[in-house]
């Protein structure tokens, strides 16, 4: 009989599914099976199509299949993909399966439970295909796959179907690279499986009988920590040298510096040895490098290194830290005070003046330069409690006083240039947004459904950044927040530039407004103190001005706001409709860059105003 | 002659405005003025039209008008407005007049002008023009005319076109109440003018003249003083009290109490006086009733009323400044340490540890105390200080590793309560926000123009503020911040619920979202501290797995955040199209109500997480 040509192998494809489906359904996986492999249909289909009715039927799918190479065929194909989602969707109008609440991966579970399914029926006549649920595994369990192997070595089974250890070897070196698998073997730590492994492999014996023959004479530990080096599992390689002894003790510890396994090692030793210790002092001198010098004292404290604790903490400027060890050596009394000084210096350069004024009074015994400290930062009551504490009142009239009057000079002018700067930015911008909404208008007219303009706006400037007025104003008497928030501010902004016509000149302006209403508001608590001192060494007039000057720069910073921040969203919000607008136009209206939200990067969140702070003295006018 | 009918009084009003701004613009003021005054349009115009012009031809508009009456009747119908905005826009294609950058009051600036402009011309014959212009003014200045009508009759000026005085008053009681005049007669002080007002007027003169008499009998100062209280001024009564003398001063002191004039008072007396000090002690009396003891204790203390300024400190928790008053007294040594101790109970209440424990260790010397303070604050570095400070290592073991291993306790109880409300908000948001959408789609397609579910959603709750089971949460050894500004919130979220179903559950929801990272996001700094003390204390397993909860937490709800508040905002800026919308739902689908900016009460701003604190140690794995 002649070939009748292929038209009856011509199937249509939702058909199929269809009757793939109703086999499943009725767990008639065998009849499944066959059609798919024939007509190439992916078989992760037999498990994805219902998870949790596969997974109670997988000693039936084993039965039913009663082929190992049908299984491996099953297993080998596996992935992650769950191919309802991609290749095979349900039907529309399926009430398709809700996402199985099962944990964990896919693979994973699949072949855990086929092999425990196989292992219940019939784990000689499956061992090959037992094998394969290990080897598939997301993590591979070469090591179990090659116990196994090595089990029906040294115990062969009597059952008959059962296969021999050479055959598993060959057909786990089928699915395995051999010099994995080598490897694999060595980390066991069994030399009979090694040799079973070496000798299938094509390794040349001279290559890899005088390293076994070596390992055999190292004492099981050291022997095992060799085994790991050269596999280089360094963790476990570190957990079993450190069980050799103290003699191999600078081994591990360069092993621990090599690898940086310095909070490993720290576990492995008793908290009060000298290895620990030791162990501290390597990973204390590692964290300095890293610029983590506080850690590193805390380290090296709490194992008794003192001297060198000291040291770190210092270096950190952990100043009640170093304090506390400098009294635990303890330091004599003039080299304490000595220390104190060195600390106090460094916080007052990290303007933390309470903290150094603490140690110089505390410390130094210098309460002269503790409340200089105090005054020079602008902590006016803590300075007048250290006065009347060391009955030091003719410090009001000699540094006190000219303090005050100078934060109240310096005060004012940084209001009114802060002021300025604000108006000066706020007219800009007016200026800019009227401009790019005539720009917009203007392509809006002639309709351009992509909305090039949009991009035009928010491209990112290539301009110099401008320079920025603002930051460069430092006042004295004032402590500054943290320098790093405001380089990061800084360099987020560089993309911006105030030049005029940059292209983003209105972000980078709205950035520049609230940077200068953070500023004046951050000077709540510190206008508040100012004006407490001020009105108790009766400088009402002064006290007066600056309340005045402070509650008008906020006032017209509030009622400013809405107007900055909200007035570019009202802009674009009116939706350009007319005779001539179409659904796209329209879009296109809405579409435009927005102050809010979309643009986080460009156009910052209005700045808050903390008038939770209260701040005004009611006894000034 | 008959009449011809009332056809040729008909005009057309632009027409006629025309010619009266080509007339304004030629100076030709009294053709304007005669027509407009005919044609009743209003008379603002001739300065509104062109106030430049105006103001620079004042002394031409009065020679043109050449006429007491109409000088009069401008400048009666003077108003604020500017009729070229209102009443008589420009024309359009004419380039209005820009915004004159005159400051001040329009009424104001007209009046001035022209007075000036009559007195150079001819101060007599204009005489009830100028006196027009002195009451017109915004602040009428009635003293001020009264003051030239007295002039006129002290000296009746020999021009034979003067006014008399008779005639003078006559015509400012046409203008003004006589009750009003009578009163700002008074207050000139000249019992001259208030006789001659007072004849004028329909007063009695029994009524009158014992109380004239009476004010004769008086010393200048007081007479004055006595003037100013019957007319209730009380500052500028104050003001001529305090020029009475010694003997006065307890009447002075009640009008102050009375007016509640301390602030003014304070100014009229020198500041070493014996009264300065009486008017602070009323004062601080008065703030300390209104809540103000600090600044009641501040006038105490700096008019040497030290014993009521400790009381006003110490009722006002300013330990700073009731400890230097109490060693200005000085209390002795025993009252000392018992007030530091009072004090610093009050700060613990306050959750102000650091603060309680200054005042424990250094006025109350007892440090044991100190440090109690300061681990129940959870301030460990500081108590660690003290506790080598003073030597007491002991109390590391006692109370201090105790108290550390409580802090973790109760912070992963902390963050297990505020991940599992975080992730119960976040999918019950989901929830509600698919339902929401689907009732927008749902109301979309009837294709309602004016958008009404956008109000069905913003309708602020009736419903009962749901319990919010976050703030319920109280953990010990933390600080928590000022509770001010959470009730604050608290109060805006009442119209806000929970409660499954409410209208505005998905603004309520993100209200607690926000509120639950803000305070996890808080803890960066305690965490930090305790991770230290943890690791200082070898309490490795517990400073890893607080690491680790408080790392897992951070990190699931920055991952959360982009999804829940701009979740909502990609939801509805898909803009529905199609071959049934209409400009009408295009713009209806771009309005709906957004999560960001416009609903600023509704939807909080996305909380910030403050990734520049660093709070993780390096050490712990």
């Amino acid at each position: 009989q002649m070939p009748r040509g292929n038209l009856e192998t011509i199937h249509h494809r939702a058909l199929v599914l269809a009757q793939v489906r109703k086999w499943l359904d009725g767990r008639m996986f065998r009849e499944a099976f066959e059609c798919m492999r024939k007509l190439r249909i992916n078989l992760n289909l037999i498990y994805d199509h219902n998870p949790k009715l596969f997974l109670e039927n997988a000693q039936n799918f084993v039965r039913q299949l009663d082929s190992i190479s049908h299984i491996n065929l099953f297993l080998t194909e596996l992935k992650e993909e769950d191919t309802t989602m991609t290749m095979y969707p349900f039907p529309v109008n399926t009430p398709g399966q809700l996402a199985t609440g099962t944990s964990g991966k896919k693979v994973d579970i699949v072949c855990d439970a086929l092999r425990s399914a196989m292992e219940s029926i019939d784990q000689y006549k499956y061992s090959l295909s037992i094998l394969t649920t290990h080897v598939k595994k997301t993590v591979p369990e070469l090591e179990v796959a090659l116990q196994k192997v090595h089990e029906l070595r040294v115990n062969p089974p009597s059952a008959t179907n059962a296969v021999s250890a050479e055959e598993a070897l060959k057909y786990l070196l089928f699915l395995v690279n051999v010099n994995e698998l080598y490897d694999h073997s060595l980390g066991t730590y069994d030399f009979d499986l090694v040799l079973m492994v070496a000798e299938k492999s094509q390794k040349d014996p001279k290559e890899y009988l005088p390293f076994l023959n070596m390992l055999k004479t190292l004492e099981p530990s050291y022997q095992r920590y060799t085994i790991d080096k050269h596999l280089k599992r360094y963790r476990k390689a570190l957990r079993h040298l450190s069980k050799c002894g103290e003699e191999h003790f600078t081994e591990a510890l360069n092993l621990v510096k090599d690898q940086r396994l310095y909070g490993e090692a720290l576990g492995l030793y008793p908290a009060n040895s000298s290895q620990y210790k030791a162990l501290s002092c390597a990973y204390a001198e590692y964290l300095v490098e890293q610029q983590q010098a506080e850690q590193a004292g805390l380290l090296l404290w709490r194992c008794g290194e003192t001297a060198r604790a000291l040291q770190a903490f210092v270096g950190s400027a952990s100043w009640r830290s170093a304090l506390c060890v400098a009294e635990q050596i303890p330091l004599p009394p003039d080299q304490l005070a000595l220390l104190a000084r060195d600390l106090a210096e460094k916080l007052v350069e990290l303007r933390r003046y309470t903290e150094a004024a603490i140690l110089l009074e505390q410390y130094a015994k210098d309460c002269e330069e503790a409340i200089s400290a105090l005054i020079a930062g602008a902590v006016w009551e803590e300075a007048l409690r250290l006065v009347y504490l060391y009955n030091r009142q003719d410090i009001i009239e000699t540094n006190l006083k000219p303090a005050l009057l100078e934060a109240f000079s310096s005060q004012t002018a940084f209001l009114e240039t802060q002021r300025t700067m604000f108006i000066r930015h706020k007219t800009r911008l007016a200026v800019v947004r009227e401009l790019k909404e005539k720009a917009r208008l203007q392509l809006l007219d002639e309709d351009v459904p992509d909305c090039p303009e949009a991009e035009l706006y928010s491209e990112a400037s290539s301009a110099m950044t401008g320079s920025h007025a603002g930051s460069k104003y430092s006042h004295s008497n004032s402590r500054i927040s943290s320098r790093s928030s405001k380089n990061r501010r800084k360099a987020e902004r560089k993309k911006l530039s105030l030049k005029e016509g940059s292209p983003l000149e209105d972000a980078a302006l709205l950035h520049a407004m609230a940077e200068v209403v953070q500023s004046v508001d951050k000077m709540r608590e510190e206008v508040h103190s100012l004006l407490k001192a001020l009105v108790l060494f009766q400088f009402d007039g002064q006290a007066g001005k600056l309340q005045h000057a402070y509650g008008d720069a906020l006032q017209m910073m509030e009622a400013g706001l809405p107007e900055v921040w909200e007035g570019g969203l009202q802009l674009t919000q009116a939706p350009i409709t007319g005779p001539n607008s179409t659904a796209n136009s329209i879009t296109a209206s809405f579409q435009q860059p927005r102050p809010s939200a979309t643009q986080e990067s460009e156009t910052p969140p209005p700045p808050k105003i903390r008038n939770a702070v209260k701040w005004k003295l009611s006894i000034l006018k």
